[in-house]
């Protein structure tokens, strides 16, 4: 492996580790009793997020193209802007950066997970979870989220989304599918940011914590797969 | 039809379905029941379509010049931006994308029309309603707020609005707008984004609806397209 | 009168007049009854200003230096950005534009007044109030608030704020303002965002109006004169 | 001290004038009673923090490179930005500012603090307390979200963030660290944020003002001080 790749896995482990530590972050300051923030609801969330990634592209994209999220990187590759060679190196980088983010969402807010009874409100912090459960219907909000996401990336500066002001950009895009897209399932579009922090909410002893859903977790990982690969290849048909 | 002219109208197509896609969602997302986003308000409501705005110009700007909005198209060729051979098809797309974009939103939330009692609600996802009916002052407020759309549209750029982070300043115009001037009748300021929903909702099998409210139906598109024309005859009148 | 300082004059007079359309505007949602942003809160009333300011720039930057506001002209003035001669022309066409605002915001929700019980509500939209009654706390607060304003404006960039995306900045200024200081007095802010509205309310037969708080009209407009060539004489004291 | 240097110096003073100006004013203006803000939430307050800080950066950028925090001082100095020499100067300057910024927060809310019962609320309005007392987790909480700031800054630009729109991003990442780390020790991540205020409530006449905490005091001076130094030492090590 040679300089290069070494530091854009490393890119993409510290942007994915910032994305989910703010991410994750954002909900439990929202959901966590006795948070200054409790409470303030979805705008809050998805304001949250969408800054969550913009800073995430900034901590990194000095290293990495910034991807920070498999599906991402499936949909880059499909497209022809990075090759097919770099691609599960990048999405193992961005596994172990959403897992180490997790862990620090919990030491962030280590005294308030004691203070907080409902474990469903825990596991939220970490993982997402449908309104209403419906396997396929929860499977196509994924995948449409994904398209939106991987297409305006495409579509804004073929993935060359790290310079400038561009990361703004970036960050609004996510804000807009949480607003308008994300009341199902709450917008994962992103592996890396449910499978990794579910993990660590399966292993960390977080206090009074109930199950992990792993009988959902399929969804938010297929689910946004498929809409990466899809929007690049929609991309590729326009003439 | 050449290739240039295709791929406009392809634009056209692409932009509007994802505004519809975004800007209706983001109502679905505040008022169907169990949306994680219920209930979140006007902020959410206003802020959500600026958005869409936003990346609907950047899904479809590398294509057209995203006008998105058969208003914007009127008062660009009054304002001899673009010409008048293209008025025609331009809306054709437009309508065709919003009308596609809101099957869109219906697939998204598809779970949740069953959940939600209310068929007044559910058409207010796909179509305006007045907040006090009375169909000459509602007429007024929808062409005064596509005259500020229009007038800004050109005073910012000329209609070049889609280069660099420009669909940024065209979100922001629409946030005003809605928060400014859109508490009398929801800123339709697009007849495409009312009347192609408003279709849809009347053909889709959208579980327990209710009428599509045909007979404001002409105020969201008559007043716009007014305003539009407005816009740009006060615009070439500056010296 | 040459032709460049009418289209200054002309400029001046659409920005205000869109200033205030969109801020007041802003206001009526919030306040009016049946409005569908009614009660959205402080958040909404300080990014819709915020964003009223932008747009107002932007759609009077191409005439002129986009002021807006008496108080900026007379700090400009002070500051040596514009001529003497030019600061009571401005500020003539920047009362005539804020008085057309009001009118409008009248027009743009007709028939929400009759709708709205409360009469100091409906004042409200069209001029600023104090939230505690203490005309010096109040008059200090105007000053403060302003000198914030225009020290803002002068160092951002002397003056030059209408280029590219810096009307964005203006806006966030704004919006800073009224979040942090804004609390105590409505921030004014500017002499002509608040007399040219509170005249119109007088005169305009604004159903089941009160009075126009002649009292106090006089601190919007003397606090902000003040603040304003404070800001300036302090920017010139920098070595 | 030559020129130069006394520019910079007046630079840091104003710049953190205005920021404490701005940012514990948005505090006043949603806790103190009968604020037009009042009781409008943790939005509000992170947004408010964030446009203080952009607002802050411009007051000052034309003088100072506008760190207005000793923690991103001794970052800066750590990564080798600025000379060591300096780092006490600024501090110094930092210091006084912020407790200049606290006495016109004072004076702008002046008819407020007596209308307001609870002396806890009032201290908020100056410095920052914890949701759980727990030193130890607070001081931790401190530290990343510092950790974020310096490394986001030298990542961003290097800490050359006065340029442009610039100031817009440093104000994004303000907002993101509060939305998503600031519910559990209201994120000074700042020691002359939180000590010049906090000397500032000791010594004003407030009315009714109660303890100023001096035993958490030292929290949110060393947490911030450990972080910055952190974030810049793990930035260095980065091939």
């Amino acid at each position: 492996m040679d300089t290069s790749t070494m530091q854009q896995l490393l890119g993409e482990f510290i942007g994915t580790m910032v994305l989910v530590l703010l991410g994750d972050g954002v909900v439990a300051g929202n959901v966590l009793n006795k948070s200054k923030g409790e409470n303030s609801g979805w705008v809050m969330i998805t304001l949250g997020w969408g800054l969550a990634v913009t800073i995430a592209v900034y901590a990194s994209g000095f290293l990495s193209p910034a991807h920070l999220n498999p599906a991402v990187t499936l949909g880059m590759a499909v497209a022809g802007e990075i090759e097919w060679g770099l691609v599960l190196p990048y999405i193992i980088a961005q596994m172990l950066g959403a897992f180490a983010g997790a862990v620090l969402v919990w030491i962030q807010y280590l005294p308030h997970w004691a203070a907080t009874e409902d474990d469903e409100t825990k596991l939220a912090v970490f993982a997402t979870g449908p309104a209403i459960r419906s396997m396929g219907a929860n499977l196509v909000s994924e995948i449409i989220g994904t398209i939106v996401l991987v297409f305006g990336l495409l579509a804004f500066t073929r993935g060359e989304f790290t310079e400038g002001l561009n990361p703004l950009v970036v960050g609004a895009l996510i804000t807009s599918i949480g607003l308008s897209l994300g009341g199902t399932t709450g917008y994962a579009i992103n592996p890396a940011r449910d499978l990794g922090p579910r993990i660590a909410h399966q292993v960390l002893p977080v206090a009074g914590k109930g199950h992990s859903d792993w009988g959902y977790s399929w969804v938010p990982v297929v689910g946004p797969m498929i809409g990466g690969a899809v929007a690049a290849l929609l991309y590729n048909m326009i003439p």
